[in-house]
């Protein structure tokens, strides 16, 4: 087992990785901009370095700073979290030369899912459904047209190095292909420095599920079910749940299997998530695959009642899977507390936390690195603070989550609190009848 | 079932119940000494009376008010929490005889169970193992020295009407027990009314495990396994779990099959804990029947996934039970954070609570009416928080349950945090080896 492990991130997964370490009676070391003197994760871990400024390239994704931090400490595996440096096989790689061990999957491997049309021809080749659509990058606007015409429209024109809803455009009329293709290509080269596009049948009323997959280094992969991650607002996931209200038994058997089938493909290790679309005649199509610890994870963890950090931490020390067995019971639903005013357009909303007083009780859990007086520094992503609701079905689910966000008070920002609770209370999200478009169409 | 369920308590225990009541979708009323104006139970119900002066006799152990609320806010149910009026018979009868839902077992339940004499006796024809003693109340000394010389030395004089440790003797020598024999009758004369006491043997090296059974009105009555409540202080419960480190399936099965029968046997309704003292023999021993909910309910609920609060109110709905299926999943530990300071005798440390911040994470449960510039009135229990874990097994659970106080930060008092650390920490609370005597011993 590692002695020290350094976390390589801030914020509430900070927090998260520095809890199970400490189960675990491992050493952690925090990285830290100087915007995060204050911030938790830098309080609760045995040992604090501090990387640089606040910008990322001066702190949280500037590799060499954060293989000094591990080096100066001695740690002996970094775990990245998510975003920043996760899915950075660079970084993978460089931590390999060290010495130190990467709390992930192979640089080969995040390579390999990292590129859209390379994990798409992956997944080809393991029978894994994907969307019709190009066979790699389309070069030019007549090519484009041929494909469009083929496929059948409506098309959805994607960057290869993309993500996040950058170099992406929906085509419905021919008429309007040209105009966004040649948009998509140079969003993507300012956002990517790629100007590599694809086309794909837009699959049309979907919802996004995707399934949890661990590995181990003995070639064991489980799935741990989906989660469902319909409710969106431009393409940011906001509210996540387990199981999917549409799932059944055979489409998780066979979404399952895919799911491992696309992880033993390229001989996958550690934690992944598997990411579909589902349209409304249950057909499943391949996404992408994000080949590290995902925000949502509490909600698999909840159903499965497994600690999916500790099991990647163990599997990175080189335990076996191979004796497990997964369980799934009753319901959970997370909703992403954002410091972001919900009647405001969901602008940031930066400040001094005065008040923070988190729900309780039986099924309740949070996952926050903000406390009373806190002060929400403006240069990273908004998200505060997770609330995860556990119970018997989706109802009590949903129950349990009203009453926990009631009981939820932050005061001197604004917080998407209210929006949530409108989503719970709304029939649309109760029927659990609704499609990534739910939040755009009811306007809550 | 209900529209409006009247909390007759206040801390903790009813924040727990308003908890249950929004998931159930049922309007609560929340009742408040003039010393509770600010507690969080008052802002979290749906309405809130205040029913008098801080004293109990007051407000929460005052019927005529209580009853009065009930019918000002037209409440059709009576949840009593644990303490107070919760195993008062009369009230019971009060509330039934007013019309309102009393949310636990009759008065007639209660009054069998309250009574020691009688309980033991009903036990005994119930098949429940007892400690052997004196049949009935001891009249006098020369009596009490003929029984302790048949039972066999060392005996306990306890008072019929007693609990608390009050009225209570141990007795090693037969020429001590004049001495305690008086001093017992007048104690208990003077705390509960009643001089009687009897005898029985004193159980050596005694564990304190108690069976968690729930009946409903048909008769099906079930029990939810063990709470090992081992680690006391002078009689009182501090940390409690579920299962016991001492426990195995045989024995679990013998004493929840006599605490079914016991509960049975009086045609038991709604929540109880039937009490045993485990010897070091594995033999165990009726002690009493608790007619509540008990402060340490969540680590069952943690272990069995179930919500007892939501029980007790679907049974006295008129709920069936028949259907239920209770599986056992893992370890839970319950430590009690009361205001009070470790380091001097557990000595009170009422006063405003300046920062509170809760511990929170996979597993970790918080139950409490505390918050940030809460004033902790003097004049009730001192418990101001329970934190609860859940986890694979005991020792995960106590790393947890480190790593959780750790994480609790409460500044302005003194709290237990501190001795629960030393407790978690220590070799003979990990052995899962100790009896009641082990922090009188250990001095921790």
């Amino acid at each position: 087992m590692f002695k020290k492990i350094l976390i390589a991130n801030r914020g509430e997964i900070a927090m998260r990785i520095i809890r199970t370490c400490r189960e675990l009676g491992v050493n952690t070391v925090a990285v830290y901009s100087t915007a995060d003197t204050e911030s938790l994760h830098v309080k609760y871990a045995d040992e604090a370095i501090c990387i640089g400024a606040p910008s990322g390239k001066d702190s949280y994704l500037n590799v060499s700073r954060i293989i000094a931090a591990a080096e100066i400490t001695n740690a002996d595996a970094i775990h990245p979290g998510y975003g920043f440096l996760a899915e950075n096989a660079d970084f993978a790689e460089v931590c390999q030369s060290s010495g130190i061990k990467f709390i992930g999957p192979s640089a080969e491997m995040i390579r390999k899912m990292g590129d859209k049309i390379t994990a798409k021809e992956s997944m080809k080749i393991a029978q894994v459904p994907v969307v019709p659509g190009s066979d790699g990058l389309v070069e030019d606007v007549s090519e484009a047209k041929r494909l469009a015409a083929q496929i059948g429209l409506p098309v959805i024109i994607k960057a290869t190095a993309g993500g996040g809803g950058k170099g992406m455009r929906i085509v419905h009329k021919m008429d309007d292909l040209e105009k966004a293709f040649v948009t998509a290509q140079s969003e993507a080269e300012k956002s990517f420095g790629n100007s590599g596009v694809y086309i794909e049948k837009f699959v049309e009323e979907p919802r996004h599920v995707e399934i949890q997959v661990m590995g181990d280094q003995y070639g064991n992969v489980f799935h741990l079910g989906e989660r469902d991650c319909t409710v969106q607002r431009r393409h940011q996931k906001l509210i996540e749940e387990s199981p999917s209200p549409v799932m059944n038994e055979a489409l998780r058997d066979k979404m399952g299997d895919a799911a491992v089938n696309a992880a033993k493909a390229i001989q996958y290790e550690g934690a992944g998530t598997v990411e579909f679309l589902v349209d409304k005649y249950m057909n499943f199509y391949f996404m992408e695959m994000n080949t590290r610890i995902q925000v949502e994870h509490p909600v698999t963890e909840e159903v499965y009642d497994v600690d999916l950090i500790r099991d990647q931490i163990l599997v990175a020390a080189g335990e076996t899977l191979a004796e497990r067995c997964y369980i799934r019971k009753g319901h959970s639903i997370e909703c992403r507390i954002n410091a972001e005013d919900p009647d405001y357009g969901f602008r940031p909303s930066p400040g001094v936390v005065q008040v923070f007083h988190t729900p309780g009780g039986h099924g309740v859990r949070v996952e926050t690195h903000a406390y009373a007086g806190y002060k929400i520094p403006p240069y990273y992503d908004s998200m505060i603070a997770k609330l995860i609701v556990h119970a018997a079905d989706r109802t009590q689910a949903i129950e349990r989550m009203v009453r926990a966000l009631d009981e939820f008070i932050i005061e001197g920002i604004k917080t998407t609190i209210p929006f949530h609770k409108r989503v719970m209370q709304s029939e649309v999200f109760r029927s659990g009848n609704f499609d990534t478009s739910f939040l755009e169409k009811t306007k809550l």
